[in-house]
């Protein structure tokens, strides 16, 4: 509530909208469909889905406005995104799902004009979906960046990648892929990645099998693609040559954002559930909201809310005042996976045998959220990251004072 | 390890050619089919199973030895049935799972001998499979049974049994029914209640939908039962008329131990395969499992299956000494099915994305173990029990000493 | 620092001669005296650190600027409470420790002009301290400010007050009591209750023994305080005759966050020596600060410490919109205090046997915050509190939605 | 319960002797004195207090019957020991308290005839005190035994030790030093360590200063000690020379184990208080042992209160079978010390503003019980050493698998 209370009358009023859209049009069909995304239609619900936004006045609100979007800032999003996130078809309704968003964030910041009117315009209109492929199987790129092996060799007006990449999300019906390949060093080396854009009909270019997961809600799947020197002309390098990561980076701390609200909006759809139960089910002669013990999961579910939504607050307001905010977005990031975690196992123990079936959609609800404290950053690699960075100032301040 | 030591050696000996059948016969077809026992072949495969299983002479380590089995002891029984749980099939081969196994615990102690003979002798042999029906849809009883609404009226030579039961596993193709019906009083009485068999087949009595639940690997499901007026003569009245709970509570026990068997087997193998992958991977310069937040987590397992198993056998212990181990099998029971959970959860976590595919079974792992913390009693309930029996004691002590 | 970001000019600017002070006139003291503030001097120290905050332009930032203070509103007082409460002693040496500053809060605004001129004006301005005599000992008002049993009998000119406090912070060497009295109804029933203004040496009015607790560092102690018919005038009637809670929970939200902001300031100082200590130390071939679970407890650290503010920011803007906040207030408070109990834990834990000593000062920090998780209401009362808003939430649209 | 039905009759019988020993001898005395033993009369209580255990038949029930104590296995110790730690004097009063008990135990397996009669056979009869001369201020050896910086040089008829020790408990009074020494090799080489015994009184051997610690009941402080050119003749070298390590081993997992029977002791102790104020005390209308976030702890604590005896009984049976329990001790003490400390804390939570209070003793428990997770092996470390364990299990399966 408070949430919205600081936000522009626009922005509340693009919630409301937005939560009377998810309502109406998009959790009827999630339910009918017990959330696959695929068995309920793929890319063709996606449009239907996304033309019914466009008409209700919801569709793209972080997309710039001359694509049609309504060009909100990363703490307008928080709100908008969470009562999208609330239906797991939201996001893709929405056009606010992963990786294109997070892409249409980085396209709108680093690509060029040609590559602005050729990629980003068609992706923020929701005419095509696009991939990011970074992840690559072991001993590749995984959580950590430097073992990047894919390798893009200079040709004669461009470059020849060749390599393996997996759980691209999206990649099944992508338009085009932004890729992030060596273009110098060796794996291990940090540094020395280049990010490039190309069509998915491109020759050498091959979607995979789709690795099955527990989560069913991402359109596109999570899929192995391939590269087998894959032509990328000079033009279509995204950024600048040598500084992919640093490119990415633009994309990063957002991207952790935007996915944390959109789980939150999830999380606290199970919460709604659960306490709605409790209201409505007895035992042991009492109303179940009236137990002590129910109370304390009721109550830690509105703390880890709330937690969370502060957290990503604070990391908003950081990244809207220019930062990298790589401590705060990091910080929400991993407490907010777990939070969302929690919140939802304990909807699922309040509701008892119903919880643990489809009867209900908590448990489509916990599988979908699970694999969040993996994706975007394992919650171990953050906390390695915040530690070096508390560990780093400290050792600055020591050595000061030593001088 | 030491909890073999303990053992006898035809114990330890059971247990080395129960691992050996589980990794030679169960565990590669559980792996082709994903963990789901019905896309897995159902009945048709548990009986190929449970026949390579006497072949083996791994065959119903619980039973009575006149029926075949091998006359385990509830202590002797733990390691057995731990390394049948280690696959998610292992339960249906050697016939030591849910509800089977305790029926057939329930049914060597309190039935008569010619209901031995109609209902226990094919069960304990595997030629056919049983239900036990107690649960019942809100308001009835669920985790308060004093709840129960089904009632059994008497009539000439028996009884006439109406009423609604739902999450009755493995109903679909069970050969009969253990049935808990009220035959005294109303909804929220305590006690007046009794146990009936009924044979499948008995007018009166429909198997339902399957309700739909995370967990996959249990034969013949969690289903809804209907009884419209069943028949019941008097003879197939199980135990006393009006004990019910008291006839009952011979299973319960036991029944919670050998479930905790079970799952740690199943926990068990999940760290197994997080730690091996934990050897096997690199990362950040360095051996996976040299990394200290992946060490914590190891530990941390190691710590809640030592634990588990520790428990577990003192509750085998008291139950072995013909004690009703209430408090002994609740804390097990309760403190198993939580660390049960977070082992699988840090194998996974352990494991990244991998941890969330179907490449590995972690992820089918996670599913079956969930409602473990639910089924057979929510942690909730099993805590407000061990908490009242201590403020009990120590009321008693406090009124002991004021006198 | 983010949150500083954010703060006006004046407040940063306030933050940092607040930080200055503490470190160059406060901690050396407490260190001196382990954290034992009547060991140190009690009120004889109070009074020279209060005119030392005062030279150094940093007393009172909290209240009304007609009586010397700063006037900042609760958002602008979080960070400077924080670098106040970085020592045990920064508190009393800003003015800003309980009971004073939650009773200069509450007086300010429902005081009439003659007790603002009588009690808030000297006590704002440092001259006499204060103390809230609300608690009771069993069966009397605790967490459940329903059982209140001391009792106000109308009499000619004013009211007799008898009873018995306990815990009364401050009370040895306060000028004057706010004491909350039943002017109607019996224990058991809410409302009816009213506070009263009392000097320290009225007739009737006796401070009892100390109770000694964990934490050392409250001036004043936590007192046994009784009534004995002690005459109040009606002019000395705080707020309104049997308004008495209402009046109270003008102090209770923003009592609760000041609290939090002393706490965190603490905690944070032990996260400090932590970090600090393990970049100097080694071990096992590595720096200390290098160790994966190290990096863990500091990570869990830096994430406890960024939502404990996150939620006490949220908290306070609602307090400064003019909201009671009682939802936000409770949940930064539970929060907060489980978070700075973990923070000071972690940091022990990770300075090993040095962290048990006093040679540095986190055991005394961990006694001190512990009985946070107690004072200001148990976490238990608070979320009680917030699951029954939640379910009574939840059963309003539920009805709603019947209709 | 459970946990004395397995014992022999003999040893129930001293369980209930030791018990009732305590009950009446040592609470009302460590009651009078807040648990500080210093205060409450040091040795010279010491020296009364075990007379009276001699008197009742409960003293040194783990030492050698040939000098008077009752020769109890491991297994047999933990309810005894259990029983004696419910007072923080009971160790002391029963001479099984640090490190007297591990030293006797350690010099009963490997002192030399000579050396049983000068050192072992005058401390098991209570004669002297001992100290375990091993931690060392950083760098040297902490919980990395290899940093050991103390060194002992060959001289003529024995050896010159010179170094540092410090936390040495019960250093002072002590009548006689086990001193680990460098006999070989350069800090950061694993072995070359040896024992020496050393009377207090030698030339060269200072006590130093108490370092005082959060705990304030084990007799004779934890101390510096240095050594300066401290002569020990070769006869007085424990076990062989550069095995002091291997030496010092098999003192370890038993005295880990005892440890975790006597603060397990004072855990329930405190459990126990908790429950009976939760019977005694009301509020919100209830007896505060029938609500449900208190029942959630009190449930907690019974838990873990069986978790850790499982766990301990588990180790005992694999020390007794003549297993150095590496793991089985490490497991027991990391859980163990864990768990008390939530037992602690949740009863002091339950307790509320008393339970911070010295009214009742769980403050003084909780300051006791604290650095339980750091002495004895931090439970990083031993995390650490049951994660490398199972890494090499699974990299030796895993090396197997590939020949």
């Amino acid at each position: 509530m408070a949430i919205d209370l600081q936000q522009e009358p626009h922005v509340r009023d693009l919630v409301a909208r937005t939560r009377d859209f998810i309502e109406s049009h998009v959790l009827p069909i999630e339910d009918r469909h017990g959330g696959d995304i695929e068995a309920a239609g793929g890319d063709t619900l996606r449009v239907q889905l996304q033309q019914a936004a466009r008409e209700a006045g919801v569709f793209a609100p972080h997309a710039p406005t001359e694509y049609g979007g309504h060009g909100l800032s990363m703490t307008e999003r928080a709100p908008v995104f969470e009562a999208g996130g609330y239906s797991l078809f939201g996001p893709t309704a929405l056009h606010i799902g992963a990786p294109d968003e997070g892409n249409i964030h980085m396209l709108a910041l680093i690509a060029d004009a040609r590559q602005r009117e050729e990629f980003l315009a068609p992706l923020a209109r929701g005419e095509v979906r696009s991939a990011f492929a970074m992840t690559e199987p072991a001993p590749g790129a995984g959580s950590d960046p430097a073992a990047l092996t894919t390798a893009a060799e200079q040709v004669a007006g461009g470059w020849r990648i060749s390599g393996t990449k997996h759980f691209i999300t999206g990649a099944d019906g992508a338009g085009f892929f932004i890729i992030m390949a060596r273009t110098e060093g060796a794996p291990g080396d940090r540094g020395g990645a280049t990010m490039f854009l190309a069509p998915a009909d491109s020759d050498g270019l091959t979607v995979g099998r789709h690795i099955t997961t527990l989560d069913r809600a991402m359109i596109g799947g999570h899929c192995e693609v391939t590269f087998d020197e894959l032509f990328v002309p000079d033009e279509n390098v995204l950024g600048e040559v040598g500084q992919g990561y640093a490119g990415a980076q633009v994309r990063l701390g957002p991207a952790r954002m935007t996915h944390v609200m959109r789980w939150l909006g999830a999380a606290r759809r199970a919460h709604d559930i659960a306490v709605d139960y409790a209201v409505r089910r007895r035992g042991f002669g009492s109303r179940l909201g009236d137990l002590g013990m129910v109370q304390k999961m009721i109550a830690d579910n509105e703390i880890d809310i709330a937690a969370t939504r502060a957290l990503l607050m604070q990391a908003c307001h950081e990244l809207d005042s220019g930062g990298t905010a790589d401590d705060a977005t990091s910080i929400a990031k991993t407490f907010g996976a777990e939070a969302v975690g929690r919140i939802v196992d304990n909807a699922m123990q309040i509701c008892g045998g119903l919880g643990m079936s489809e009867d209900l959609p908590l448990a489509r609800l916990s599988r979908e959220v699970r694999p969040f404290r993996v994706y975007d950053g394992p919650s171990e690699v953050h906390r390695w990251a915040i530690a070096k960075r508390a560990v780093r100032r400290a050792r600055t301040a020591a050595e000061k004072e030593q001088q």
